[in-house]
């Protein structure tokens, strides 16, 4: 089983909003489409342009305030709902079964960590054939009221639960550079090489951090699966061969 | 606490495809915001001609088959997704928070009846102040692979945890009668007189059971909850009534 993160920046341009790129996430179903069901799925996506501006716009990370963050945190997973219903259509395009499931009904958080997960609901999804699809979301959060619950914090939750054989995120860079613009690709990173990296930064809004925070999110990874891949998701194939294991790209592995 | 459910055939003519009735579900909203943040609430919608036609056409109580039964589970979540999207905005616009929980993330069901229910979320979003909004929807089933989970199955479900104070039905007529049509309206009733009644019919489709079916959830409800009322939920003000308890309709009391 593999678990695939399709970021934020990939399936819309952060920069304008409630934007998505419905062809490039037609492309992403059908090459997932080349493995399934002999492999199977989980796929989580990112907010981009639909959940970040207005998570930001009500200042979700503050915690429950008041009335207007409540509202802002309904709006926010309605963005989110509308978002992940494009993503399913796109993959029921390509005959792939790909089945919502909101991160925000079976996770409960503290700071934004998940501290309560019920994932039966995903374990069930599997065994019937389904592709789990889960999304970065709001959270009820113990510490602060109402919280963010990231892609990425979602994945590192299902890592440990299901052990995939690998997780592949899809960026729209090619991969981790030592140095962000101009630096060099570095295709295989030891998770113990991991210390003293200068990275990347990520144009638009992201408030769920950078690469930075996906190098971390990398180095825990390892822990529960044998490769880590970071590639490009908005050019063609590279997915692909990330699943088949040879692709242009970084690989963390421990 | 009180447990209203909004029936398929208030907030849409089961006649007409994805049909909504906005104005009406805004007025629910207006009324439900007159007793709120005082008087909690848990809302449950039904499918009307969202999910009920999607349901039917692509026999998803017939069980896990094929692709198709795949792909026609996905799209009739999708549309209860749309759904309920559609009715948390109308209760935005009454600035009442309603938060969609996705039943088939959260209930595992054994043909049809839940066996496994995640109610963490549920309880969080009541404590935090919002209103959580639940709806009839696809599920995973141990039995069939794949099944409906009602509306009336969720209410019964949450009303053994939750212990409600009352459970309100809107519906598209005055309550129950004794015979339909051309009967008298059963103003009172208790639940031992509940087994010699003729029991009214129901326009359009109804994949999960008509009136009869109603007032055997009623009998069940009876034993965590004090009063049990069926009012006509497109007429302005039946619910506050209900609330208040002291409506045109029917009340089933233990």
């Amino acid at each position: 089983m593999m678990v695939i993160k399709i970021g934020g920046s990939v399936l819309s341009d952060k920069t304008r909003k409630f934007h998505f790129r419905a062809e490039v996430v037609k492309r992403i179903a059908y090459e997932l489409s080349r493995f399934f069901p002999e492999e199977k799925f989980i796929v989580v996506h990112g907010g981009g342009s639909f959940g970040h501006p207005l998570a930001q716009k009500f200042g979700i990370r503050e915690g429950l305030r008041d009335y207007s963050s409540r509202h802002g945190f309904v709006v926010t997973h309605l963005a989110m709902l509308d978002l992940t219903s494009r993503v399913a259509k796109c993959f029921l395009e390509n005959s792939l079964p790909a089945f919502p499931i909101s991160s925000s009904s079976i996770f409960i958080t503290e700071n934004g960590r998940i501290v309560k997960g019920s994932l039966e609901v995903v374990r069930e999804a599997i065994e019937k054939g389904f592709i789990p699809l889960l999304f970065g979301d709001v959270s009820f959060d113990v510490r602060k009221g109402i919280e963010i619950v990231s892609g990425d914090e979602i994945i590192l939750h299902l890592a440990k639960e299901f052990k995939p054989e690998k997780v592949i995120f899809l960026m729209d860079v090619d991969g981790i550079y030592d140095r962000y613009p101009g630096g060099q690709l570095l295709k295989e990173i030891r998770v113990s090489d991991l210390e003293n990296l200068e990275v990347q930064g990520s144009a638009g809004i992201d408030v769920t951090g950078g690469i930075r925070k996906k190098l971390e999110v990398a180095k825990e990874l390892a822990r529960y699966t044998q490769e880590v891949w970071f590639v490009n998701g908005l050019i063609k194939d590279r997915l692909s061969e990330a699943i088949i294991g040879n692709a242009l790209g970084t690989v963390v592995m421990p």
